[in-house]
């Protein structure tokens, strides 16, 4: 096998499941659109009458197998523009005539052709179906425009995983299967976290667990914000078109926004925070020995995406960001940098977050603003970030035309990577809103701003970090953290409910399940609300003054005394504050 | 004087205020429109070009004493609506003219006369103007419109204070002093807690300190919420018309809310919380076990009010509510009006107001619902009424057509009332909404809503309580909780940074000043900031481990231990939750 590199068999892969699907459906017309390997695997854009179901698969599947034990050959043909344009005309194909069409006059056309089976393909491919590994699976099946325009028709997409063995096939099945488990819009509905509703699209409802779990970190970051000494604000949502003008987004950012008109005025709902923070640093005359200020803002967010492109809590038209902008000298980004990089790997190492990638993008071809301004900013970028000790890359020329700028991005349990924070140099938006403040001398001068943001879309992070635990939060974060079940209500509820009124009183969210349920459904419905304990109260621990405690996703059950259990719940309670940070 | 009701006296002192303006301007066209008694005194709508400011009022009122003095003698003349058209038509009086015009064609009308002063009035006034006491004084101009309409033409309201005796007069001058000293936008700005930009009307800013301020209401209510058993919930703020339409606020609210298209949709952004709970409520299938839910909700909203309605926090175009509601079965009102009645005392009394009034409204003549009906629900809430003890009043017929309500007022520190808390029963929203849960029986049932709130609209209550403390907020309130001076940065400002240090660790917000000023200077800053305390480190206070403390509006300083002091300011922080609530 080592004969073929993996791309290769994949994209062969491809034309065996083409050939199938054509074996599968002989009596239907199918034209197939593209057909490229990707990640782990490879799909194709098929044009059918028949709607594909998941049943289909199992026999394209099967048909693939059989293709393979036949051992087609696998042929190149090559043929001129108009010769190709006459062969997919006979065959009554218009997608690959279109295709044909956007190529070159003088191009060589290559074909490819396995028994009855031919499309236009550049390849290389193998040389014959025997040659193929068995290591394929049909995945699913989605919608897709031809070629990726809206205007065109719907094509059937086919996903399949392809590897060179079965191992790597069979772990990239297992994460798959992994991943769907957690798919954050599954574990929302079913553990009531969120929800939508057709009148307010891509804008969820989150429900009381949910808005728990929100607000608690909002929490967490005032907690960091305390720490590091921001300050929050709260701004106005809906702001006339005047200041959008001003801040730039009128001109760039028009098409995502929503708009109202009032008493004759063009006003705008806030796509962002920004121009609400400099109108802010501008209402005061700041001096150097206030800066730097640094202002956050959790406020609420409106931003049209056209209705394809969204999806569950990872891409919606409303979210708050943890966001802040601190107005700073350029002496001072160094240390601010520093101080961020700090306060970056604090959080996401406090939720979890083990591979942790960070990049610095550099001045781009156009930009604002003079060289040595660049200069002193990525110097003092790059210059803090090997402070901070941790790994960078540097990403050449990919920074704003407004500043340099640094994204990181971190690992979920499953390995795949996600940005989420960003620090993002500006040089102008002070500019355009004529920001100033005292210098030492007593002279006006033009503070720098730095965006930035930790979790970036609360929205989104939510989303991401809920498929992150698979729906487990963390003690501090679970909207309930313990369900209190007594063996039998007539003898054992007063004990729970007691228990239950001293966890109340301290804080602590944690329900006395008192249905007329067996004890086995009971559990069974626990773990299922994925409440990080359950307490068991019976004959024996009435007497001992003690519970039996047992831990999500474990079978054994502990045994604790009632001081030991307030003991270990405030302690994991209080880890909400990152224990880097408990003691300053 | 005893002679002449206050009424009288105040009318005739207008047209005495009249007349003095008159005299004062001999060379101006002068029309004047209505001048009503009002609470505490008059005012008079004036039309003339010339403007009048704060200097003129005092030569008007010294012309008011001379008139006095001159005692013309009041006339009372009767004239034909026709005989009274052309008088004043002579006079080149249009406001008049315009008033006349709206009689009836019989009516008698009548004017009075002093001197060569002679206005349109129903009487009755004094004999002579030697009759009138001198209590009155002239307080400020306003903008007004000719009767009321904005598009006539702007006339100036000269607003007058006038009383039986002089011990009245002062105390009310004294009263309107402490009230300009308590407004809350003079406060809202000296403080630094918030301000308004023209790019949003009536939308505040709020600077970090109001912020804190307000995030930490919002906080206070949430405890109150885990004590009470409600649920948060975070809902969208954009919707789509058709549920304003199902919800009935497209037909009676339209005017006041705002509109965006988008994706050839109309849109509304909310101006109430209550459609999207009823939505959340219809999602899920909740049985008479989960009954009463109790959804509450911080979400932003946003009503249009005409630019001529807004002032400061008290009338906005956005703000929050501590709204919630709640969903109930007939049968369960009675003890929820009784947990609520609880709960508003509780939060009342927290805030340090006493005159609290509570009134019922019942049934109007237009209502939904039948009789059957409203007679158990208004029973449920007068039962509730009586339960809890208080005082309240019924206001027969003044409920809301879809169902009775109970209003709560209260009185702040310059005996001002404010309605802030609502309970309003719904029987029709879940008709509208088709809402059911089900009963015990296991059959559908259409529950009752209650809307309620405490605070209202937190901006409001912002407003109100920032004048009720006049700024000083409680300890648990304080954006700022004290301030700690070093006598001498040299050798008391390690000590004093080490115990800020040892403050914010316990969770509290002291800052230390070690600028480079006098001692006095920082005195009178910390006092103008309203930070409850201040806090003196010398070198006795080093020595001894100790502080000088200062109370916030005290003289005496006091000497407390290190740990004395922090005991005393973890027990005022504690405060944060009402002491009934403390240990349930």
């Amino acid at each position: 096998m080592a004969k073929f590199d993996l791309d290769t068999i994949r994209h062969s892969t491809a034309h065996l499941m083409a050939q199938a699907i054509s074996r599968v459906f002989p009596d239907t017309h199918i034209q197939f659109g593209i057909g490229p390997v990707i990640e782990h695997g490879f799909y194709y854009d098929v044009d059918m009458d028949h709607r594909l179901v998941d049943e289909d698969l199992e026999k394209i599947e099967a048909e693939m197998q059989n293709l393979i034990k036949e051992n087609l050959s696998i042929e190149r043909k090559v043929m001129s523009r108009t010769e190709a344009l006459d062969f997919f005309k006979d065959k009554n194909d218009e997608l690959k005539q279109d295709l044909i069409n956007s190529f070159e006059d003088d191009a060589e056309i290559s074909c490819y052709q396995q028994g009855e089976f031919i499309d236009l393909c550049r390849g290389p491919h193998v040389e014959s179906t025997g040659q193929l590994p068995k290591f394929f699976k049909l995945l699913n099946i989605a919608g897709a425009y031809w070629r990726g325009d809206e205007n065109n028709k719907m094509l059937q997409r086919v996903y399949a995983a392809c590897f060179n063995d079965k191992k790597q096939l069979k772990a990239h099945l297992n994460f798959l299967e992994e991943a769907k488990k957690r798919d954050h819009r599954k574990l929302g509905k079913d553990l009531e976290l969120f929800h939508f509703n057709s009148v307010a699209p891509a804008s969820p409802f989150f429900m009381p667990k949910g808005a728990f779990v929100y607000n608690r970190l909002i929490e967490f970051m005032r907690e960091i914000y305390r720490k590091y000494d921001y300050q929050e604000v709260i701004t106005p949502q809906i702001l006339d078109s005047d200041l959008w003008h001003t801040s730039g987004h009128y001109e760039h950012y028009k098409e995502n926004m929503y708009f109202s008109r009032i008493d004759e005025r063009e006003y705008a709902v806030k796509p962002m925070n920004c121009p609400c923070h400099m109108l802010m640093f501008k209402h005061y005359k700041y001096s150097y020995r206030d800066l730097p200020m640094r202002y956050a803002d959790f406020g609420r967010l409106h931003r049209y995406e056209k209705a394809g492109a969204v999806t569950g809590l990872t891409r919606v038209r409303t979210f708050c960001q943890d966001d802040a902008h601190i107005f700073i000298d350029m002496d001072g980004i160094q240390d601010e940098i520093t101080k961020l990089m700090e306060m970056f790997f604090i959080c996401y190492e406090h939720f979890g977050f083990t591979g942790i990638k960070v990049n610095l993008s550099t001045r781009p071809e156009k930009k604002s603003g003079d060289d040595a301004t660049w200069d002193k900013a990525e110097n003092a970028l790059e210059e803090a970030l090997k402070k901070s000790g941790h790994e960078y890359f540097i990403k050449e020329g990919d920074g704003a035309f407004y500043g340099p700028k640094i994204d990181v991005e971190i690992a979920d349990a499953l390995g795949r990577y996600y940005q989420l924070g960003t620090i993002q140099l500006d040089f102008q938006l002070p500019e355009r809103f004529g920001l100033s403040y005292t210098n030492a001398q007593g002279n006006d001068e033009r503070p720098v701003v730095i965006h930035r943001a930790l979790l970036g879309s609360l929205e989104r992070f939510f989303g991401v970090y809920l498929e992150h635990v698979a729906g487990v939060f963390p003690f501090w974060l679970a909207p309930e953290q313990a369900v209190i079940v007594p063996v039998n209500n007539e003898f054992h509820l007063d004990f729970a409910n007691k228990l239950q009124s001293e966890l109340f009183a301290m804080g602590l969210r944690v329900k006395v399940d008192d249905r007329n349920e067996s004890m086995g459904y009971k559990t069974r419905q626990i773990q299922k609300s994925k409440a990080p304990f359950m307490i068991v109260i019976g004959d024996r621990e009435m007497e001992n003054n003690s519970v039996s405690l047992r831990k999500h996703g474990e079978k054994k059950t502990e045994s604790l005394t009632i001081e030991e259990l307030k003991k270990l719940f405030s302690e994991l309670d209080a880890e909400f504050i990152p224990a880097k940070l408990r003691q300053s």
